[in-house]
């Protein structure tokens, strides 16, 4: 079986002939993979919690939807089903066990393709019926995306948890008067610009520099506002769209601070971006926080019920919503035997959104 | 009529004979007013958003204990009964009127003593029914800390929503196995040890010195720890006590990286200090909000319910806990008339925690 | 303008030609009005809360889709857009004033068709901005069920805030392992199945007798369970699958005291169904409640939220998840003037589930 | 040693010399056992669910206060330290395993002196760490009332959880304006009142006939009203003090119709009586529910948390809110050995609320 390795912490990748095979009951084939931030952070060893699961190496991939080729004893599965494969997988804690790892308490978990379990960049691989979630429309490619949208669908599931702290709705209780401001217009930023949308938000993306032609067209589809802060700052526009709620998919400084500083007074604020990006300090940061009794919540991964939405998001809205614009390439798994698959794995080429790596 | 004035957002500090008098039906004389750091920065000028009443001056103090001299048409008070007057008073938005003012939506509101209302600091006032909390025990002069208490009541009922998100209980349904680290070490950090300690909490109080002989003294009564970061460092301390939950009373981004590095996962972060310390960036700090599922809210002001609870705790904890303790001094309001205010407001002598300022 | 009228709480049906014209800036075309039990009721003179808008008539009709002839200043609307009406308009109170009318304290309230306020069973009406809502499909006429479906969608909201109470999903976070028992099986209780099918419930719809061809049809497309209690006891049905959860759309005692006596620990019962069908007491129903730590909910209604959520979901699902079926007939408005009208609102065909009026 | 048994379900009672000895490493020496309701019901063979620990017998008692003999190798007990232990011991399911075996799934659990655990009337007893419960005051009997309390603080606890609901306070925060029914006034419905009113409520203490000159005095020290309804009708007294919040501590469907009938829209309703009391139906009941959109909790038992709020509750306030003349008569155990236990545990004396052993 071919795959692609990584040697965690190190990084780099390696289109190998390999033979790790699972013991669990369910044998899939891999239909598709998606290409993220996550997988060049590996592969450049910018990660530092990457690593192997046996010996020194790591098969790479996260992002996938298989086909279920043995469905062994399983009562839910049968040959020829679509299912998506869960990224982390629980260890021990009291929240691992009842049934939200996305919240692990200790940190005693794996997760495929990125910490201590072999990924799904490879031809087949063996899996537990438990982290498998069916969908139902066997011919859409796009719900490789699912992976990356069920982070969004926590965020949807902390929003409303959170906004249950006072009347947090406008006075007919729709959102329609909420603006909502998005950092960041990769993947991720997209996705999470689509939902609030669909859940009745005014979404305004934010990035320093115009949007890509893709880009565009998504946003458009979307009905999602754009602001270049090259062209026009913050401040400017909020005069016009108070900023109520802001979600930031960068993980830059920067951006918090000036969050921090345009946001309205029990403004909430969702952070999943994390890049890293330093900045000097600001001293009005805090009191802000605390003047404006704004309410900060850090996510990360997803449940399997998070997993579930976001294949119903997928399959009910994904084709009307564009969804098929963020898959900028499609790539076939064994053109990548003759590729620099650094280069591929770390590269975008002008104009991408992500590509995805086709198996059959 | 006496009265301790200030010129915002200019500062300074006068003690002169005033007349102005409120339209309102309830006739006070002043018990009791505490000095606090908003104060000090008001009369240093470097509070940017206080505001005087009319003119250009602004009566002082906000920290009050008040006896009713004329009830007025009240049916709810009598002359004689003792109140504590709400510092905040509403604006016109939605979270004002349904009894939220705490929670501002548009920071039209005034604070008495601080911005937009002449405060406590003088012989009478006279107020409305609706922000006057009564006690009942009339000669408890600790009562006086009503006023900066309420703050922490409204932090264990934000405390108690955010904990609703996930179980955030030890396995007996307790707090005892939770540890609470609380930074900052005046008066509002101290009241924040001893009402979450009361909670069940493991709380261990933060600061990069060695404890004055008082605050050591209040935490021993409050069964509350101590952690000198000059003589141990936290990443020490949690191997032992690991950080679930953590309130920062001081506003340092040092302190907010500090947490965010050694909190646990899903830990709730509370803010409310806000001393505008800068720190050079970094760059852990937002992944690790994220990585760890953080839950961070800012919090300012209480409700007329946090007041009513505050008294509530006074009352019932207050002596039995050493809140008499956080009164260093008591000075007589006449004694005021020759000193160097200034000074008094804004200079604390050697192991004091508060002072208090007695009228009658 | 023609319209049918009613004369409450008398009740009767009359195919009249009426002149009645509300002075709302946005004129409508009636497209489709469905008929409901609650008409029936009016008709019938049972509702006893069915009161007129002026003098001692109402215009019947409350589930209505309509066009947009005239948008006078509306900035939302253009002409041709079709939208859903709101049944229930604001009063004056706390609730309604911040978005939630669905919520009246008071009952100081109007509700279109029912009581208060002239319905939509006829050709035109003018209404505001406000209580319309928009729908993206101009041409699927199970829009129609928008109405009804607002109230499942206020269900689902219901659901969500109570299952916070304790961790109240499967040891894999989903709904997979829970079953939720739908009492009725009219078009509410059928609506109710679909949705919380959709959310990953296993759904069992409960009646006392067979379900007719449509229902059946219905329920197979859900993939919702059928329980006839006459041929199979609820008490057998549970020990396969533990009731945890229950929803009754009829309002018997004789069910909501089997629900008690049924259903799991931690259970949580939504009602909204109100036949008022009697019964003699049960002593074990309360000591149930208590014992089983149970969360029983009413609900009426739904907020404007609520509608946009079942636009959605009809949208996005309606077809696949056959709520054609539930369309039982279409009559055209022109017909009705030769029916005898009390009949046609009073009785149903054998299998049919809902009949709907088209107006153009 | 010395204990009083009954043969459950048969029930009865005799005090006999008894040698069962538990096996857990913490002797403690039995201070005061509280008499209550569920005692009576026990003994007189009136509550199915009564089963004894081994063979037939049950040792009685469930309320109690006791004093550490030998702590064993106990690091938080050490001999002298008074504790409650607690009724409820946790079985296998998921709650019990994650602290909060009160919500215990699937009845796989044992209460002492209740089902399966035999209870505290006798001179000693082992028991666990874990479920002992220490207090502060050594001295304060009314300490026997944390068992019956803490029942009130989940109460509590419930009510807070479901007010999350809506914005349900009065518009200046407080409960002031708020009115809360509590049927019932044995000795849990007094302590609900005197909790309630604690929390800022106007509480209403109803029953059928006058109260007793016990009953009378608490109340009055509880700043509690009364409502004898054999003399003036709920309905009339709510024209004054709407029924926004009601508490039942009896039990009987006429006062569940009562409340459904006379209570406010989004009215909150608490069931912990279980009398079974029976009543024919009431066609408008669950109508009343539906549209009121009523929120009905039963509710049973109380977590450690619970026990520790409640010992906190009578410490703080108990002797001032006048606890005491809640036990009405306080009984030597050597005392009961030569009188009619079964009288003794089922009758009560004209005016008494509740009676008490006392062991040392």
């Amino acid at each position: 079986m071919k795959g692609i390795i990584t040697y965690p912490p190190n990084g780099g990748a390696k289109f190998l002939d390999i033979d790790i095979y699972e013991r669990n009951e369910i044998k899939l084939k891999t239909l598709y993979v998606g290409v993220c931030g996550t997988d060049k952070e590996i592969v450049l060893g910018k990660l530092p919690f990457a690593r192997p699961e046996h010996g020194n190496t790591l098969i790479l991939g996260h992002e996938a939807l298989a086909v279920i080729e043995d469905p062994g004893e399983s009562k839910i599965f049968k040959k020829g089903d679509v299912v998506v494969p869960m990224v982390r997988r629980p260890g021990k804690c009291k929240i691992c066990s009842i049934g939200r790892w996305d919240y692990c308490e200790d940190g005693d978990f794996v997760e495929a393709g990125i910490r201590g379990k072999n990924g799904f960049m490879r031809e087949e691989f063996y899996d537990e019926e438990r982290y498998l979630v069916k969908v139902n429309q066997k011919d859409l490619d796009i719900l490789v995306l699912t992976e990356p949208l069920k982070n969004v669908m926590k965020m949807v599931e902390i929003f409303r948890f959170l906004s249950g702290k006072l009347p947090w709705y406008c006075d007919d209780s729709t959102y329609t008067c909420k603006n909502l401001y998005v950092f960041g217009t990769g993947p991720e930023g997209l996705l999470v610009g689509s939902v609030f949308k669909h859940m009745g938000f005014n979404v305004i993306a934010v990035n320093r520099h115009p949007p890509t032609e893709s880009v565009s067209k998504f946003l458009e589809i979307n009905g999602v506002d754009y602001l270049d802060t090259s062209k026009e700052k913050i401040s400017e526009r909020i005069k016009k769209f108070p900023m109520d709620f802001a979600i930031d998919a960068v993980g830059s400084m920067e951006i918090l601070y000036s969050i921090a500083k345009n946001i309205k007074n029990n403004g909430i604020v969702l952070l999943f971006g994390t890049s890293g990006q330093l900045l000097n300090g600001n001293k009005e940061f805090i009191t802000e926080i605390v003047d404006k009794n704004l309410l900060v919540a850090g996510s990360t991964d997803g449940s399997k019920q998070n997993y579930v939405e976001a294949v119903q998001f997928i399959e009910e809205n994904g084709m009307r919503l564009g969804f098929n614009v963020l898959i900028s390439q499609v790539f076939k798994f064994d053109e990548l035997e003759s590729m620099d698959l650094v280069k591929f794995l770390t590269e975008k080429r002008k104009d991408e959104i992500k590509k995805v790596i086709k198996f059959i």
